[in-house]
C-alpha cells in the first residue's frame, strides 16, 4: 500500500523498522534513516537474515529540515514515522508540510534547552496540515499512543461519560545493570525530573516531584508482576485527553519506580549531572546530561539480558446508563519474548510496536483525516484489533480495587 | 630566615599562605603560585587586608619542570612548598634537584592515568638530592604528615617497641551540600575507590573497597564528636611507617565515611563517574571524574558555611620496660574556628598547617639533612610543639577501648 520512512534507529526505530518488515503488504518499501547509518545498516542487515526483505537505509540529520526534505525526495515515501529525539519534532514536521507526507510520531515536541513536554508547538500545525490535506498523528506509541486509544476505546464502547482515568505504567523487568534508563536517558532524565502535575475539575495541580521525600506514591498490585511502588507522574498524554475525553473529573499518571533508581536519580541530580546547561570542560562545551548518556548502557542494548514484564494501561471510573463502575484495560509484554521477536526490550517494543500501526491505519486510509490528531481522536476499534494481532494483546477486567483519592 | 615559593593555590594553598604570612619572622618572602593566577592574587589580597603583608603572585603549569625551574630562578626561594596535585610532584621535584631548592610536599606522587600511591618514585630520587646536597621533605600534611610525627613521638618517648598502629581519620563536620569532597574531588574519589589494603608481620594484606557491601568497618567513639562508622583504608603514610617504625606488627587506617557519602559514590562509580579514562564527547575528550570535578562544590569554598570537627589520630599498642600498653594521641579541629582563621575548612588547615610548620623547621634548619625524607624520620619534638603554638593542639590519652581484631 505504501513506502514508509522511518527517523531514527535506536532501540524503537529498531522495532518499527522489523514491525513494518513484517508487513510487507502494507510497507512495501521501507527506509531507515538516522544520523548515524550504520546503526541504520545493522538493523537491515537483521532484517535480511529474519525476514528475507531488504530495505534502504539513509544518512539524515533530523535537526536540519532541508536534510529531510531532501530524503523524502529522494525517497518519496506515503509516510513518515518519527522516532529520532523529541527535539526533532518540527524539522521533520516542516518536511513532511513542505513535501506533502503523512507524519507519525511517538513522543511530543520539547525544546532542547528546556524540558518542558507539551503539545502546543505541533498543535500549531493544525491549520497548516489542514490545508496541505495530509495528517500528522501525534504520540502513537505506548504511553502515549495505547493508552490514549485504551481511553477512546472505554469512551466508545463502555461509558456514557468517563469521571476519572488512572493510567499505570509498570515495568517490572530486570536488567541486570546497576542503573539504566529504558529508554534514551536525555529524554527519560528530563521526564523523571520534572515537577509533577495532575488534572483535576479542569486544571492542573502541582505536587512534588519523584525524588522529594514527600512526593505522591502508592503500591499498586499489577497484574502478573505484583505489587510495586507507583509514583505520581506528569506525562504528556494527559494533556490531550482533558481536551478530548469530555465531562473528565481527574486525570493521573503513575509510573513504577524502584527505590534503587531513585536512589541513582536522586545522587546524578545532587551532583549536578541531570544539568542540561553547557559546562565548560578544558575548551570544551559539555552538557551534563548528555555527557551521562554517553556513560550508561545504551538503551538498545539492554535487551538481551532483560527479564521480566511491563504492564501499562488505564483505570477507568465512569457512568453508564446511570451506573457507576470501573474497568481496567491493560497491556502485559514480557521483555524475553520482545527480545526473541526482534531483538529490543519490552519498552522499546510497546512503543515502536503502536507505531507501526499507527501508520498502516493511515496507509490502509483507515484511519483518515486532514489536520493534526492526536490518537483518542481516531477510531480505536481498528487499532485495539491490530493490538492483538501484532503482538500486544490487552485485557479488560472489572476493578474494584482501590485508588489514592486526594 | 628564607624565602618560600608556594606552588599550588587551592584551599590547602590558600592555608600554607596565610600560615606562612602569619610569621613573617621566618618566611621572609612568600610567593604563591597557581596555574590560574587570579586564584594565587585573591589569596594575597585577603593577606593583605588581614596582615598588612604584600605576597608574590605568578602562574605556572607545574606539569612543566621549565615553567618552575624558570619561577624559581627567578623568585630564588630558599624551598618550594608543593600543595599542587599529587601527580605534578616529580616535575617539581625535578625542578628544585636542577636548581638546588629544598623541597616539601603533602601527598606522594601517582601517576595521572593510574591511582597507585606509592613512594617509589620520590624514593628514588635519595641519591641525587644527597648529592644536591639538598632536602625533600615528603608527606607533611596531616596524614601523611602529623599522623607519621605521632608515630616518631610515641617511639621516641612512650615504647621500647610499638607492635600495632591504628590510624582514625574522622570528619565529623556537616559542610551542607547534599555531596562535596573535602579536598580535589579528583584524588579524594580515586583515594577512596581503590582496593584496600593494610599490613601485618611483613606484607600487605588486601581487603574489599569502600564501596563493596563486605568491606571491614566498625564504630569508634571518637573524643568531643561521638561514634561514628570508621571505614579501613589505604593510606599512603603506612607505606613508609612499616619501613622507619621498627618491630611494627600490624599497621592500619580508618576512615569515616556517612552511609550518604558512600550511597553517593557507589552510584557515581556504578554509572561511570568516576573512571578516570577518556570518553569522546562531540569531539572533546571528557574524564568523568574531571568533569565530576567541574561539577561538585568547590572544596575550597565549602568552609563558609561549615560546621563540626575533625579528629584525627593514632593508637598505638606498644612495649616498654616489659610493660604492654595503649596509647592515643590525636587533634581536634573546628571547621568554623578554622575558617575564621584563615577562611578554610579544617580539612585544609590540618593539612596546610603542619606543610607550613615543616618548611619553618626546615628554613630554621631544626630539621636538616640531605636527600628524601619522609618525616618520621625527622626529630618529633620541635614539630610537636610547633602544631600546638600554630593552631593543631593534641592530646595524649591512655587508650582502654576495643579495636576490631583480624
Amino acid at each position: 500500500m505504501g513506502k514508509v520512512l522511518i527517523i531514527g534507529a535506536g532501540g524503537v526505530g529498531n522495532v518499527v523498522a522489523k514491525k513494518c518488515a513484517q508487513n510487507p503488504e502494507v510497507f512495501h518499501e521501507i527506509c531507515l534513516a538516522s544520523r548515524t547509518k550504520e546503526k541504520c545498516d545493522k538493523i537491515a542487515e537483521d532484517i535480511k537474515k529474519q525476514y528475507g526483505i531488504e530495505i534502504k537505509t539513509a544518512k539524515v540529520d533530523a535537526d536540519k529540515t532541508e536534510e529531510v526534505v531532501a530524503l523524502i525526495k529522494d525517497f518519496e515515501p506515503d509516510i513518515v514515522i518519527n522516532v529520532a529525539l523529541p527535539y526533532q519534532d518540527l524539522t521533520i514536521m516542516d518536511a513532511c508540510l513542505e513535501t506533502g507526507v503523512h507524519y507519525l510520531d511517538t513522543a511530543n515536541y520539547e525544546p532542547k534547552d528546556n524540558p518542558k513536554f507539551e503539545y502546543k508547538w505541533q498543535w500549531a500545525y493544525q491549520d497548516r496540515y489542514k490545508e496541505a490535506g495530509i495528517m500528522a498523528v501525534l504520540g502513537c506509541g505506548f504511553d502515549p499512543g495505547v493508552t490514549n486509544v485504551f481511553c477512546a476505546y472505554a469512551q466508545k464502547h463502555f461509558y456514557d461519560e468517563i469521571k476519572t482515568i488512572d493510567i499505570l505504567d509498570c515495568n517490572a523487568g530486570v536488567h541486570g545493570h546497576p542503573f539504566a534508563t529504558n529508554f534514551n536517558p536525555e529524554i527519560n532524565i528530563r521526564e523523571v525530573t520534572q515537577v509533577v502535575r495532575h488534572w483535576r475539575n479542569g486544571e492542573w495541580v502541582e505536587t512534588p516531584p519523584i525524588l522529594e521525600e514527600d512526593s505522591i506514591h502508592f503500591t499498586f498490585n499489577y497484574p502478573e508482576v505484583g505489587p510495586r511502588e507507583s509514583y505520581l507522574l506528569y506525562h504528556e498524554e494527559m494533556e490531550s485527553l482533558v481536551k478530548h475525553i469530555k465531562g473528565l473529573e481527574r486525570i493521573r499518571f503513575w509510573m513504577t519506580f524502584s527505590d534503587e533508581y531513585l536512589t541513582h536519580l536522586r545522587v546524578l541530580k545532587n551532583v549536578g549531572m541531570t544539568r542540561i546547561d553547557e559546562v565548560e570542560y578544558e575548551g570544551c562545551k559539555v552538557v551534563p546530561l548528555k555527557f551521562l548518556k554517553k556513560l550508561l548502557p545504551d538503551p538498545s542494548e539492554l535487551g538481551i539480558s532483560y527479564k521480566g514484564k511491563t504492564v501499562i494501561g488505564c483505570i477507568f471510573d465512569g457512568i453508564k446508563d446511570g451506573n457507576r463502575f470501573k474497568k481496567y484495560i491493560y497491556n502485559v509484554c514480557d521483555h524475553a519474548e520482545a527480545y526473541k521477536e526482534v531483538q529490543a526490550q519490552a519498552v522499546s517494543y510497546t512503543t515502536g510496536v503502536p507505531a507501526m500501526i499507527g501508520a498502516m491505519l493511515v496507509l490502509k486510509g483507515v484511519w483518515a483525516g486532514k489536520g493534526v490528531f492526536n490518537v483518542e481522536q481516531l477510531d480505536p476499534d481498528p487499532f485495539m484489533d491490530a493490538l492483538i494481532k501484532y503482538g500486544l494483546p490487552w485485557k479488560v477486567e472489572d476493578f474494584d480495587g482501590e485508588l489514592p483519592e486526594f
